[in-house]
């Protein structure tokens, strides 16, 4: 490199200066384009998850509070409003479809505008420049989320309409649950475009190279707490980096920690904080691959609040995680193993890591004899009440979430931004076309 | 400037870009030093806090959202959690304590370390430069965060111990409430030293230099919902700025929009939102004086979460901002006009802005005769229900907290941080000594 090309270059690097003075970004001066982008969504995952997570994971032996992937990448926040018709709250139709296409709309919607016409996604874009695309995901792959990135519909609760259009999306991965979706005809079209159809995660093995349509379970994948595997989202996001790296145009790839939200609507604390690991595991498999790669971007946010979680309630100043980290079972799990077995209180209290106090097996006792729902109502009271967390709502909530982000033209994301802005800015790194 | 001169620049300009690409900022890096630096703490605004104030201004007949002064100025979030043996919730004295001296303590303390011994504060440090410094908060001056910055005591519950030790901290500005922490002694101490004692806000015309203590209120000042003048604290930090301004070498201030956190505990939406405006309006003034002295340094964040509030509760996607901002007055002061007045009904339907309904209105007969605090609560039910806010505890919560800046070395407060790292990062932009 000469002087003069050093000189030329340290000035085009300090135009990039007042990037970084203002909250609003010109996204016409990203310093550099990406060849490969990954969003990634933590459903539901508001900024109380991402604390509760750096407290949970925290040894609490160690002097210091370890760092997690999410305060390592932390940029900025997104506001998650839909459009007007909808108020202040959004649901994940509405949210995904302002992240994948730049537009607010209704809640309800998959990649529609308020008019209920297509709106375009960045896969879409993404394809129509000669890149590849995927998604993988813990829920069904025609889940609100992957939905509006893969399909257009009028209302995400058409699940097999939305199944049947992500055939026309032409994304070469598609990994998650949702088998009951996929009739044999659709799964035959499926093939004769190319798919290789696998249900089974084994199989991951098996597939060298796009197109995989791999379901592995009737509609969402087994939580976290209760899988023998904790790190299927991991795998999946590994086998869909392995894939689309192929591509020398590069890839846009969606990776979703859908049950984060599940956990959440559920008002379910041990489960959530499992599915937040597993999250995070995943992150940290893309964290890895941009380190390999720095051609390729991270994104990462939430597409709203679920739940109202707060770490410490009722007028505690405290928060168990230890409490939190040895229970081994979710609370369904724990419910229905509980109502199956004569013996049961042993095996609650091995599956719980503490031993209930007389009161709480009272609840226990009369909660049980009503059924298995009820028992597990009452399993997460006791877990609530003894870690002092809360939660305001089996719904979502209108807080803003966080923005995380690595690699080329990161700093794009910093500061405060709508999620509709989120999509704008990835966009605009898209390869321009002619 | 030479090419030579420029060439340097440049390079020295490039030194700082590294920053930008990690979330962990060196700190001796900064790019350049502020001669005055300002701290804003919205006490106990946690991110719902100012999500929630966004909505709750918001033009509803306009098609966007209005931005806020928080949008404008996010680069951030804290984590505010205590000294180990606290866990993971902190009170408003040890997180006071670290953003003032960059050390973690015990939920309690005032600016004293684990084992009660003084810690340096950043005022401290300034007046051993030679700097002024100053406080200005809506409650009172002696409270655990103006106290954390200008006192030392190993309990934040000593009032009348912090008040004295206030004394020698040689403030130029106090201004707040609490005349009845400040004996007639302790006030002819203050005077003896050359401040200004004032109880009238009109009184604040008539002070063109420090030093001034200003104790506006017995206690706290009073709820901008109800207060005739909302702009109060912005007055307090004009006040401030005009006189702290005549130190040529510069100046630390501390604004508190104390009573956020007030109403928090009390799961009071309406009257939070009004002191959220409160405090914008005085972020705003410091806004404005930086646009004019672009050698200013504004850090806005929160000691902690309060309350648990959500936008939306009870399973409902919607928040009502609507019906929040027809309410003309806090439940306390309809509470209390309701129980002294016969004819009550028609008086609080005018103060809520809505009519209640008949169940309403059986539910507020019923806890009015209990008395006013029990109405006061009665009035929150309705309107909380109302408007779908939600609240999980009386006390704190553990979620990270949002960090604004603006000027000179703003940059340094990007991604996440602990809350210590802020005091640490305003400590490294002090002058240095000798
Ligand atoms: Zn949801
Ligand atoms: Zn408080």
């Amino acid at each position: 490199m000469t002087f003069r090309n050093t000189f030329t270059w340290v000035l085009s690097a300090l135009a990039v200066l007042p990037l970084y003075a203002t909250a609003n970004i010109d996204i016409h001066q990203a310093p550099s384009r990406p060849k490969n982008m990954i969003i990634m969504v933590g459903d539901g995952m508001g900024p109380a998850y991402t604390s509760a997570y750096r407290y949970f994971q925290d040894n609490p032996d160690t002097e210091e509070i370890e760092q997690t992937v999410f305060d390592r990448l932390l940029v900025g926040m997104a506001s998650t409003y839909p459009a007007r018709e909808s108020g202040y709250v959004t649901d994940s139709a509405a949210s995904a479809t302002a992240l994948a296409t730049g537009f607010k709309s209704y809640n309800g919607a998959i990649a529609v505008d308020i008019n209920k016409r297509p709106l375009t996604t960045i896969m879409q874009m993404a394809k129509a420049r000669g890149m590849s695309t995927g998604v993988a995901v813990t829920a069904q792959v025609n889940h609100a989320t992957p939905a509006a990135f893969l399909a257009h519909n009028e209302s995400r609760k058409n699940y097999e309409a939305i199944a049947a259009d992500m055939l026309k999306s032409d994304a070469d991965v598609i990994l998650g649950g949702g088998q009951k979706y996929f009739s044999e005809a659709l799964l035959s079209q499926f093939s004769a475009k190319g798919y290789q159809h696998i249900t089974e995660l084994a199989q991951l093995d098996s597939i060298t190279q796009p197109k995989v349509l791999g379901l592995f379970a009737e509609v969402q994948l087994p939580w976290v707490i209760d899988d023998t595997d904790a790190n299927t989202l991991s795998k999946l996001t590994q086998k869909s980096l392995d894939l689309l790296s192929q591509n020398e145009k590069g890839f846009v790839l969606l990776v979703e920690g859908s049950l984060i939200d599940w956990a959440g609507h559920n008002n379910d604390i041990a489960t959530a904080m499992a599915e937040m690991q597993g999250f995070a595991n995943a992150i940290e498999v893309v964290e890895q691959y941009i380190r390999q790669h720095p051609d390729t971007l991270l994104v990462v946010t939430a597409d709203h609040n679920t739940g109202g979680l707060s770490i410490g309630a009722n007028g505690e100043y405290q928060w168990d995680t230890k409490l939190l980290k040895g229970i081994s079972a979710s609370p369904a799990s724990i419910a229905t193993h509980a109502i199956a077995a004569d013996d049961w209180q042993a095996g609650v209290n091995q599956q719980l890591g503490f031993d209930v106090n007389s009161t709480e097996l009272q609840q226990l006792t009369n909660a049980r004899m009503q059924g298995k729902s009820t028992l597990e109502v009452a399993l997460k009271k006791i877990i609530d009440t003894r870690s002092y967390t809360g939660w305001t709502t089996s719904g979502h909530t209108g807080v803003d979430v966080q923005v995380f982000a690595m690699g080329p033209a990161a700093d794009l994301f910093k500061g405060n931004q709508d999620n509709t802005h989120i999509a704008e800015k990835m966009m605009s790194l898209l390869p321009k076309i002619n």
